[in-house]
């Protein structure tokens, strides 16, 4: 299964941080892909630089016209909206073998996607974050199992229960340097 | 099991949205109460406005001494960080019936913290979101639960599979109103 993520109305005055944090959070929790409707050449630049240090083969993309790239989408599309069904009674419906297309909005998204989508779901019917949302449905499509996933980049870290280790691996210099503090 | 969010670090430049997504997934999540280091009321004004329409007990407020407050705090305390055990392998060893005072922080935290928790826990470790770790860890220690909870408000979403329904307590007037689109 493949997970896309796209990301709809961007605000370049408001949304830098958040739709950084939804980039961010659509890697680490295993999708592949995150694609905007809106260019935003700073956000793109904070992922892929993520990325490039902590590895992961994750892409970010624009996409000129969402309604073709939501109709044309081969697998299962779901919106995340506090407006649809709980995802405590619909997750069983989701198939966790078809590739996904999880589409995540701002404050407004625009009414037609609605019923272009398999699913509506709600991560709770109250208001809260599309990072929140995003990060939840994620974890329950996987079963928790994305947040064991390897990412063999330069930099990983060696979980501690009371400190920081990080592993930074110098390709250039063709060594491992262990830092810690 | 009563749970409060710790904020550490809010910066008023660079988060007030990230630091309101915060405060609006700890309500939506289950916590009864969010505390800030640091005050900006543009951003308790924003939570606290969403609490008044959509209901539930939560409260924000601010603590001048966190490092007092944590060592005070009559319960387990969890400091949620990339650096930590992963959430996979730990989360069976949390207590799920003593309160909790969860901790996050932005992109730096004091170090003496990894120190003063019970548990430093990586919802993964990889660099993602303190809202997607926040949402993900209540989520993951109350078992989903928290999503069906009931809060009550003058706005309550039904749930709709292809659809926008409110249901608006108009309490002055007294009466029911059903919007939807």
């Amino acid at each position: 299964m493949k997970v896309t993520v796209l990301r709809l109305g961007h605000r370049h005055a408001r949304d830098k941080r958040i739709s950084t944090h939804v980039g961010l959070t659509a890697r680490a929790f295993g999708a592949s892909e995150l694609v905007f409707d809106v260019k935003d050449t700073h956000v793109v630049d904070s992922i892929e630089r993520i990325t490039k240090d902590w590895g992961g083969c994750f892409t970010v993309s624009y996409t000129p016209n969402w309604r073709k790239y939501v109709s044309d989408f081969n697998g299962e599309r779901i919106h995340l909206t506090m407006y649809g069904l709980n995802v405590n009674d619909v997750m069983k419906k989701v198939d966790s073998k078809k590739d996904k297309l999880v589409i995540i909005g701002g404050q407004k998204v625009p009414s037609e996607i609605y019923k272009m989508v398999d699913f509506n779901i709600a991560i709770g019917n109250q208001p809260h974050s599309e990072v929140a949302a995003l990060a939840v449905f994620l974890d329950r499509l996987q079963a928790g199992k994305e947040l064991g996933g390897k990412f063999h980049g330069k930099k990983n870290i060696i979980p501690q229960a009371h400190g920081k280790k990080v592993v930074e691996d110098k390709i250039n210099r063709g060594i491992n340097n262990l830092t810690g503090k």
